[in-house]
């Protein structure tokens, strides 16, 4: 290193000179000990091996990006209510594990990305800090009320909502068919890469759900990553999307439709399909849940004693069935007898398609229409995810208990979930 | 109609007026009365409404597609073994439920599809006929022993297997670990609509499955449709592929991987990825299989005390856990404790990926670690279908069934099942 450091500190101006060339940008805070993080006059963070860099020079001290003021209401902008419940969008590098923890306070994500209060004021909430897989419906139910409170606040224009990716699409179904039709945008969004890591896909899609909660696509959607670029984001419907890669940043997917919109950075949306826009009313929230319900996959050869296991723990299950709506019809383990036996017994069994992409079709193959005669209800293009929490959400009303309300309810199109006109080249996965 | 038929029938080369035209084919037998089913000059089956059509000229009287004549061994072409085993290809339609149904013999499917006769003398064999959602491991020992048989027997140059769709992923799975590595091409193929219908895929299917079983790619793989055009088809790895769509021709999709190869209807071949080359050696079939193994679904909520279930009825299990590899790991429904209870009893339980594509990574999140800890172990970038199969498979085996021995096997790459150079870029879904 040719000169020392003249103390560099966290929202100083610098420029770093590495073997290829020299950088310009705000340091941010690091939380790797070896990694410099720079934000760019892009807007994006970069990390930097620091043996890598051979001096850096301080050009404007602090102020730039004023990591250590408090986010103030101005009064002058749209207000965004914006719920951070965990995930890795609000966790950093751990350095003893060499994996990621949570950000200590909300602030630290905002010091990182405060690129969304030049479009709106945001009043930030934590219910809870939590990965995905340890919410159920309680937590669910919990956003669900949180965000009815903002969205019938005259003063906020739209909610966002920050959360774990593993089952960020049960939040969004459960979100769906709780706020039901909505009078604002409600966004979910997530990074799959902690926010600390220069190459994080927090930015963009912190900046493209601020657009979209500002818009006046009212529904319950996911906004993230559209392709592995960091190009532009998909507004996804939160019934019919999943989480189809285990680290991709593209991730969430559109399963048997397409996306509501595209956003980019700048505030640019095409839109791609109908949506409900903007209105005045209040909502109101119908966060019942009845948790007796459960997801099951069938596999060939699998042994339908399981169901007994279902009948005596649950009132309602989902099958992930093969094809269009199968499982074993004939020979020891046939399942007819036994799925009889249970929906006699007051077991709600509901098909969906362990494909994921199409639509069952009980009536092409003799197994599909023997599987309807003993009482199974195919859930047409719905996914898995989404079947289960519907399932939980109706059973949770005592008017829709008895068999026929329940089956009634399930195949009405409540929030998107049935897509009536899937055709082949909606297959986008 | 302006003239009577003269008695038309299948085999007769004919010439039919429709209202915009007129077209030449060959006439095949229709299973619906309502339809005229030609095949075309350039070797496609097309249905017509017979109500479409004005007149019908016999041509040709019979002889062009010689329907009635048995299909003979020339002596003068390579040999391929053909293994009828049921499903789509091997339906018809059935007038009377609208669904479809069985063929009553094997020569019906090749009477449609005469192509294939061109280019080998084909032997056909008929072990079984069943939905492929009722086969099980029994079925899939006895197809590994018939088709180890054929590669066997040095007159036959690569084997053909025909298979219902919605289960073909798992007997593509178990004949690549029951095989072993090959000495000749093993081809799995299969249509999504009857073949006696006009636009069959079985068609393209059966004919590039056939340049793939003469070609020299050593592998268990599985020949359909690459897009929903029928223009070519993709050589996809048995251990990888899995039906990704209810009713699409182009279904089966490479997972984690690129397809082997594409190859056309003309026999051209592309090569994409790296295959064992057909050789002179004989192969041994090792079709051990322990069916005490099963796959679940885990979902957010899900009480733990399901694995209370599967200890007491299996010895292994194929968890299919959330993002890079998690389950609850707080609260009333943590499963650690459980999980350490059943695996301490001597349950094996597996990891896979619910996401399907992208790998599993237990190191960075804690939850990940603990589960690691507990004695769960990681199956990296597998399928959980092809996970279940192996289990089954290694356990099948005496000397795989201690705890140690277990987790090497299922840890090593048998046959393709992980891929350990995947890249984001292997994302083709």
């Amino acid at each position: 290193m040719k000169k020392p450091f003249k103390k560099p500190e966290p929202g100083d101006k610098v420029e770093i000179t590495l073997e290829n060339g020299k950088e310009i940008g705000v340091l941010l805070e690091s939380h790797d000990r070896g990694v410099l993080l720079l934000k760019l006059g892009s807007g994006y963070n970069l990390g930097f091996k620091k043996e890598d860099v051979s001096e850096i020079v301080v050009l404007e001290k602090g102020g730039v990006v004023k990591v250590d003021e408090e986010f103030k209401i101005s009064g002058k902008k749209p207000v965004i209510d914006f719920i951070l419940t965990g995930g890795t969008i609000s966790s950093k590098l751990d350095a003893s594990t060499g994996g990621v923890k949570d950000l200590t306070d909300a602030n630290e994500l905002f010091k990182l990305y405060p690129e969304i209060f030049e479009l709106c004021d945001v009043r930030i909430k934590t219910p809870f800090m939590k990965a995905s897989e340890n919410m159920d419906s309680k937590d669910w139910a919990r956003i669900a009320k949180l965000v009815g409170k903002s969205l019938n606040d005259s003063s906020v224009k739209g909610v966002i909502v920050s959360h774990g990716t593993d089952f960020l699409h049960y939040t969004s179904s459960a979100l769906s068919f709780m706020l039901g039709k909505l009078n604002k945008p409600v966004v979910l969004t997530y990074s799959q890469r902690s926010s600390d890591r220069g190459s994080s896909d927090s930015r963009l899609n912190l900046i493209c759900s601020a657009h979209v909660a500002l818009s006046d696509v009212a529904e319950v959607s996911l906004v993230g990553h559209a392709s592995s670029d960091d190009d532009y984001c998909y507004v996804l419907r939160g019934t019919k999307v999943r989480k189809m890669h285990t680290s991709r940043r593209d991730t969430f997917r559109p399963v048997n439709c397409k996306p509501l919109a595209k956003v980019w950075g700048d505030g640019k949306m095409e839109v791609v399909s109908e949506y409900n826009k903007r209105g005045k009313g209040k909502i109101e929230v119908d966060s019942l849940f009845d948790d007796r319900v459960a997801l099951m996959k069938f596999y060939p050869g699998q042994s339908p004693k399981i169901l007994d296991y279902y009948r005596k723990n649950y009132r309602g299950i989902v099958v992930e069935m093969s094809g269009l709506g199968h499982v074993i019809t004939e020979g020891k383990n046939n399942w007819l007898p036994k799925l009889k036996e249970v929906i006699g017994k007051g077991l709600f069994v509901y098909a969906v398609p362990q494909t994921l992409y199409g639509r069952l079709d009980p009536y092409v193959y003799s197994a599909g229409r023997k599987l309807q005669d003993v009482g199974v209800v195919f859930l047409n293009d719905i996914l898995p995810e989404t079947g289960l929490v519907k399932l939980g959400w109706v059973l949770g009303h005592k008017m829709w208990r008895g068999s026929v309300a329940t089956k009634r309810k399930m195949l009405e199109n409540v929030s998107g979930e049935f897509n009536d006109r899937l055709g082949f080249e909606d297959w986008v996965c």
